[in-house]
């Protein structure tokens, strides 16, 4: 029987090792619980209507369709039988003689599990679709209301956390409120929404050099962003946030809060810690060997962003899909390595550089032997991106989508989907005749505190 | 103050409406509860993963925000004050002089709602997005199954109902099974799935001529279609449909049944009824007069799939896309003249034929001259179809994913999306021991009668 691999996970570090195991004596299984892998960088576009959810997704078994030694399983990974080899899934197990877990990290509330109903975070498409719904909702109760300080909660956006999403999504909104929606609504001026980017760090995509910090906060200001830095979050309600800025505590009425602050590995990380004994850092990422093995289990691998390996630098490597993609390939190489009888060399990552984009024609570059922003680094953005989603079709699909927001700054797919948004409820019920509980879809008074 | 023209929804009949008024001197409101006008005749493409929603979807304040006359308002109607020529909102209400109802029709269970759980119909976003899941999930549930009986379950669809919509479904699930997943499996072989289409009728597609009947089921029966006609559902469960056909009562075991036939108008016309006096018939539509108004009230016109309208032939017009837009244009036409003083004469139907597509080049053309099938009436599908798509960027996206679908035979958006849809929970319980409320996500052991 050939040598069993199984591999959790088919984001950007499974689906990588899965295809680089495709000429190695094993067979190989994918596990995961959703059927497609998605193109994580370019969710935030679904969620603010300018791509659909199926342009940034892969179905799996479409992808793997020709690799024989691959099978993929749709399953839900819930633990680990270490001494037995086996994954056990919610609904049922399988063995192994290799395993591989990618499955990633999900979004974290530092704690404060409350404010996610109030403040969704972006990691799925159904996240990205409701924030969707969220942002346009905003946009129509503001149209229906009639009260001043509620029109102003109502287009007032609220992003929390200015890494490379945060400061996306800011950018998004942005060109959402002042180009897309610019002629939509008679009531309402939809370019007077403020839009609030609220960074605990002392500024912007803080993992980047300064000077490009610099760079995008200028940029985000020019798109009409509102940059608060040293901000940090005190409290979320279905109607504000609470942020503590400068000393001071500001509450600000804001109907649509997102998050896009702290993230945590996913909970497979506590299950190595308890059944193979492997340290977790405080975000929950598993602490691996310099061939990314738990240790004491050659066996077992932890890659991407459940991953902890500071072997190079000192420093973790942050989560982001080239750091996966990497560890995905040297695993599938271990693999083949040790069945031939050979020693691996230790991980090593080529840090190609880190680009992130703040809205048309703004971008910024941090490469390796230069840094550079603006227009050069968007277009290196657009085509670095484009290269990289997986289906040929998809790639057609985004690049049109892309040139035609760029010439007619239409966003097509602004589609409020899902629960019912309505009845809208605005305006009617007082703060104080109203106890029912407090649903973040709806528009209503702000609460006297 | 300018004339005030109120129109219940945002589909072809009443976005038509809307558009023909651009340069009449009225005040448009147009109350849609969704944000969008959907393309129903593609959303057969949505829940069979050939197209994205926003595909088929075109935001209202996208399409309408050049015009300076109307406004869109996001909200529910509920009802009408005829007396005081008011629309009642779910949560407002608005004055009208003229009431324009356009609110179409809804799927309908001919009296039995519980069918509507194991048997979904497809008239939103959200049920084709639904449909496509429990397509999907019924391929991996076959694949994690070990048991014949169960596996022959999961890879049985039926649909009920073979006008064009299930005559379509039927359709694109062959090629789903045959072509699109044929190599994605390792355990199953989706080629041998088996689909049923199902109608009381003695023939497919029963509203079109009797040789287009014939040349539409031998269509089928090459996709690898059993066609049953002359047969009605009796029952429908979690895991079977009972269908009595040639005298005999078949129970077949199926984990999807897909619901295409029976419409009812929306409830809009019962609030009609009662506040206006206006009669209905079988199917809840309103009887109106030659000029599309309720008798009695000729400030109220009800149009598209609402109306029941047989001045011309003595029959009620189909409930098609082309009806609803003449229809929209003719009471737009009314509306100027009487603004003018003049007389209009009444609403005639310009026939322009019918057309349905069965799969890959295959299709029947009911037109006025001609009556014609397969590749000629095919390429008339598309380029009808094409050319009714409302945004520019639409057109293009169907038309390179309708390309990408004919060459490739693949179908990108096939996202297993919404509820959670693990665990399977497969094989594991036997019909005896489970004594959970029956899920029709869940691939269970077929119950014993």
């Amino acid at each position: 029987m050939s040598h069993r691999v199984v591999i959790v996970g088919g984001g950007f570090g499974g689906l990588r090792a899965t295809q680089a195991l495709r000429h190695a004596p094993v067979e190989v299984t994918l596990v995961d619980k959703r059927n497609f892998h998605l193109f994580q960088p370019l969710l935030y576009q679904v969620a603010t209507g300018g791509l659909s959810p199926a342009n940034i997704a892969a179905p799996l078994r479409g992808v793997l369709k020709k690799q024989k030694n691959a099978r993929v399983l749709l399953a839900e990974a819930v633990d680990i039988d270490v001494p037995a080899r086996r994954l056990i899934l919610s609904d049922g197990q399988i063995e192994y003689d290799t395993l591989v877990i990618a499955t990633g990290a999900q979004h974290h509330y530092l704690g404060h599990d409350d404010w996610e109903a109030f403040a969704p975070a972006l990691k799925t498409i159904e996240d990205a679709t409701e924030i969707r719904r969220r942002i346009l909702l905003a946009f129509e109760m503001a149209e229906r209301e009639s009260h001043p300080k509620q029109v102003k909660a109502c287009l007032t956006f609220v992003i929390v956390g200015a890494g490379p999403t945060g400061v996306e999504l800011a950018g998004a909104l942005s060109e959402i409120a002042r180009d897309t929606l610019r002629h939509d609504f008679r009531q309402i001026d939809p370019t007077q929404a403020r839009i609030l980017l609220v960074e605990g760090a002392e500024r912007v995509l803080p993992t980047y050099p300064p000077e490009l910090s610099e760079k995008a906060r200028a940029s985000l200001i020019r798109l009409g962003v509102t940059v608060w830095t040293g901000a940090t979050v005190e409290s979320v309600g279905p109607d504000y946030v609470a942020v503590r800025v400068g000393g001071r505590l500001e509450k600000i009425l804001a109907r649509t809060v997102l998050w896009a602050a702290g993230v945590q590995a996913s909970p497979l990380g506590r299950a190595l810690a308890r059944a193979a004994g492997a340290k977790l850092d405080r975000a929950g990422r598993v602490i691996v060997e310099p061939d990314l093995t738990v240790p004491g289990h050659p066996e077992i691998f932890a890659i991407g962003d459940l991953c902890h390996f500071r072997h190079q630098t000192g420093q973790p490597l942050p989560g982001v899909a080239p750091v996966a993609i990497q560890q995905g390939q040297y695993v599938a190489e271990v693999i083949q390595a040790r069945l031939q009888g050979k020693t691996p060399l230790p991980f090593r990552y080529h840090d190609k550089g880190n680009l992130a984009t703040i809205g048309r024609a703004a971008a910024v570059a941090d490469l390796p032997h230069c840094k550079f922003s603006g227009f050069p680094a968007w277009l290196l953005w657009l085509f670095i991106h484009l290269l990289n989603i997986v289906e040929y079709q998809n790639r057609l699909l985004v690049a049109i989508q892309w040139a035609w927001n760029y010439f007619t700054f239409n966003r097509a797919a602004r589609l409020i989907t899902g629960k019912t948004p309505l009845p809208l409820d605005v305006g009617h019920a007082s703060p104080e005749e109203d106890a029912s509980p407090a649903l973040a879809g709806e528009c209503r008074s702000p609460k006297k505190n």
